[in-house]
């Protein structure tokens, strides 16, 4: 499909948006269950959680802007993604296996801190104010998450993995 | 390769990154051919000529390392750079290309952001203090990087493809 306004585009990296959610809590169980810091875990879960309130935002947004919710399929997080199985099948010391997808976590929000800031862009050049305010706060909830895994990175989980 | 330790996971995630910013040199070319905005195009090849002085920082890290400098597939960074190719791909108006490879890059970038900070938090952890202090400069270089596009974004670029 060949983009001809900011709008079409706006429409497609949303429905990319809404494929790289998805598949992110396809994904989250798996490291849920592969991880051994309870921390951890729970940061996991508390993002799963968020994660399918946020695909109800996205499904709102595509609403108001007339269109029924759709997915396009997310090339860069099938790739994100990958490496997190790739850690959990490699396998090895558990600390050193936190650690890793811990890392590979905070790729993930990096991804989605990227997509929403563009998205929260852009409808404001379009005019879409209202939309624009729930761009801006989907980015502030990843870039929170990112921050607690950043603390998480410095304190116990790594030094348990030295 | 099963990961026993921090050291081993740091020195694996290196390999990972180093392949990942080959990879860069390799797509920036098509991307700087495929934009028409002259500040995008000169972005792109400034991001260009730094991206080969980060890969000559990556190698003097891995002889600090005592290892030889080595690849390993990263899926992520492909993935995010198959979105690019069908950017350039798919076609369209040209403003409206530039607004979408804007935001490709800025994907790529925060790919870079979140692993050189992961690489700067295990080094340290490993008492690894210059090498922490060279991912640290990294790290920076690839924010201003997404800063400047984002001021790119939120200026000229996208009020043209409106």
């Amino acid at each position: 499909m060949k983009m001809q306004s900011l709008q079409d585009l706006m429409l497609d990296v949303l429905k990319d948006t809404y494929d790289a959610e998805h598949q992110i809590t396809k994904a989250l169980p798996k490291m849920i269950t592969a991880v051994k810091s309870p921390q951890l875990k729970k940061a996991f879960e508390t993002h799963l959680h968020q994660t399918e309130e946020q695909i109800r935002t996205v499904e709102s947004i595509f609403e108001m802007l007339g269109e029924k919710p759709s997915r396009k399929k997310c090339d860069g997080m099938a790739g994100l993604l990958k490496e997190g199985d790739h850690i959990i099948e490699e396998g090895g010391d558990p600390d050193v296996l936190d650690a890793s997808l811990l890392a590979a976590a905070q790729k993930v929000e990096h991804y989605e801190i990227s997509a929403y800031g563009t998205l929260r862009t852009w409808a404001n050049q379009l005019g879409h104010r209202d939309i624009a305010l729930m761009f801006d706060q989907l980015n502030r909830q990843e870039e929170e998450t990112d921050q607690l895994l950043t603390q998480l990175a410095e304190s116990r989980i790594n030094q348990k993995a030295q």
